[in-house]
């Protein structure tokens, strides 16, 4: 029996054009899209291995680090969670996942598969941990890794503590992960200052590159116990001892771990230039600025935050109460159909509750925000008035 | 502290353009590259999911398959093998690992992270493995997983009896895992015919395709045995009932399970579209014609091909003895100093021994290879007239 050649593959591709602002990925500039059409190198070309150093450098700045074990993992975000659970957890480890969301709970299975014992600590619901729930839960369960996300995609919290919670991981001698997909960029992050063992991030929010290489950085005392465990990591993909040995960062040479993706560097490249020139404390400053007036905007709509305390809330990935009656789907169509715009919806605890609107990269503009506000404000007046026609019709 | 913005990145990316003739990647078309710099889309979005099924339907075609389970994975083909092994192993398998080269033991390594009891069978030097050598082995060690890449491209081998050893496979209630990175598109492949349980390829190779994600298909014979795993696989990003789910295999709404790259998918959509369009088996023979012919050219040149059986050489990558007395890495040196052209040297067991000539994709024409002939043969009259200048000086 033969497989024929598909038909569909007869036919032009179709890509539309859309205004990325759901929690990610959000639009990618002219310029890295252009880079990403660039020839293909291969992997162990000198101008590759220099791209990937240029790379490297840019993820030191983003992160604030001086890790030497700074590079990307060949994969979507959540390659980075693996990564970072893969290397530091043994049999039997004793781990705490901090819940504001779903990515603890995500990072939970990821750990049990590797054949830790997993605990969690979640917040109430809408708001970040405190600090007696994270101390209470350290001393009750002892955990060798803490996992944490800054900001939590799918209800919108940011964790403000991380500072403290560093100090506390080195106390209970425990390694700190840090989850920053969602925030980096629209939020400080001092990898070093604050004692983070793990970070990693999403290439293609706030950073505005391409999804498919997530930057990740290990602690010089992380990478100490990764170098000290008695079984290899579970996953020769995720082992960071080679891939870092690939990244040049521990002054062997380097060695094929695997065939990157050129063109995703050439992207990601670019992505990090941008963000380098506008400067960190700039692009933290606009994604803020722009989240309080999208806030200020939606309050003056008559809607609400689903964050109630104004200092948990995310800048990057806005969550708003969907309002009683409204069919949240039928406005994200809405806005999708009439102006190609990406408003979400939520996930996990928040379905159905919230849409998600995303202020990222290139989105994270005064007048995206002005736009977004009136698009949200239409699609929502024209489903109102849709459900108040048919509720007549019906009588 | 402190880290200020990188230099490196203030400056110009530099991407050369060169002919990628080495193991792979190959160089991409033209409408593989500019497919590439088409904005972004949502992962979940319609005209994404659309294309998934696209590239879905084109991966059954090159597999000739008709497995519900055909999907990517978000990673490079290194990702691929993982995800075979990951999902299939449970703790303490036997496995058994063909070794023809460099990919056996790679596939090795992998599979005692999780968990497995590896074997190996190993074919003499420059041959590929012999069906007493097979045989043998299996019933030495009844394994539940037999490894085989069917094109090495560190020896330029390619296993020839995938067909049998399908056969043998059930017989021994073994599941049949076949790495076709490097053969595919160069060689037949038939996975239903031949009763292959997991197959997988390179994206970069002779499908002209951008690294980063990797076409793989399970059989249902493989599928059943993973929904009755008494634990979930080891690794989440690699669950293939997961990535199934989501790539819409089977039959059950699509749930989210990372963010992947809608930039790699349109070129891997456009390099399959265009493969699908030439017709797998006039692909098949452009590839084993070129290989003839840089065969016989080879020969003219007074070289000798490295796999000394005419009917065990890849076609795709091309193995060449180094001429005794001269340095390969001079002659590699030359050919892209001159004409930006890779040639390669060898890898694992052919380290120094071996040029890799790889003729794959829009590099597989006859005009290619009369220029890589005419390039490696100046390369290395060029190197060995310098070798006899600087003998003479020491005089």
């Amino acid at each position: 029996m033969e497989v024929p050649p598909p038909l569909v593959l007869k036919r032009h591709m179709y890509v539309p054009s859309k205004t990325l602002m759901g929690p990610g990925p959000s639009n990618c500039s002219h310029r890295v899209l252009e880079a990403m059409s660039n020839p293909v190198l291969g992997h162990m070309h000198p101008e590759c291995l220099q791209i990937m150093d240029e790379v490297k450098e840019g993820i030191k700045y983003i992160f604030q680090t001086l890790n030497d074990a700074t590079m990307c993992i060949s994969g979507a975000g959540h390659s980075g969670m693996e990564a970072a659970l893969c290397n530091l957890i043994q049999d039997g480890d004793a781990v705490l996942m901090g819940i504001t969301g779903v990515w603890g709970h995500r990072a939970g299975d990821m750990a049990r598969r590797y054949g830790a014992e997993v605990h969690y600590v979640e917040a109430s619901f809408g708001r970040a941990l405190s600090w007696e729930e994270i101390t209470f839960a350290f001393e009750a369960h002892r955990p060798r890794v803490f996992f944490i996300a800054q900001g939590d995609s799918s209800t919108g919290i940011i964790q403000q503590n991380i500072r403290e919670i560093g100090e506390l991981c080195r106390k209970y001698d425990c390694f700190l992960v840090v989850d920053t997909v969602a925030s980096l960029g629209g939020t400080e992050f001092l990898m070093d200052e604050w004692k983070v063992d793990v970070a990693y991030t999403g290439s293609q929010k706030a950073l505005g590159g391409p999804a498919g290489l997530t930057p990740i950085s290990f602690s010089k005392r992380a990478l100490t116990h990764i170098r000290k465990r008695k079984t290899k990591p579970k996953v020769y993909y995720f082992d960071i001892l080679l891939i870092g040995q690939y990244w040049g960062c521990y002054g062997t040479p380097r060695i094929y771990h695997h065939t990157i993706s050129s063109t995703l560097l050439y992207g990601l490249r670019e992505a990090l230039a941008h963000f380098c020139a506008l400067g960190l404390k700039a692009v933290v400053r606009r994604h803020q600025e722009c989240s309080k007036r999208l806030q200020l905007g939606i309050e003056e709509l008559g809607l609400e935050m689903f964050v109630q305390r104004e200092e948990e809330r995310l800048p990057t990935v806005n969550t708003i109460k969907v309002p009683f009656g409204v069919d949240w789907k039928k406005v994200a169509e809405y806005a999708m159909r009439k102006y190609s715009v990406e408003i979400s919806g939520g996930l996990g605890p928040t379905v159905e509750h919230v849409f998600r609107i995303g202020l990222m990269g290139e989105n994270a503009t005064v007048e995206r925000v002005d736009m977004v506000l009136s698009i949200l404000n239409e699609a929502i007046q024209s489903i109102k008035l849709k459900a108040v026609k048919t509720e007549r019709s019906k009588i």
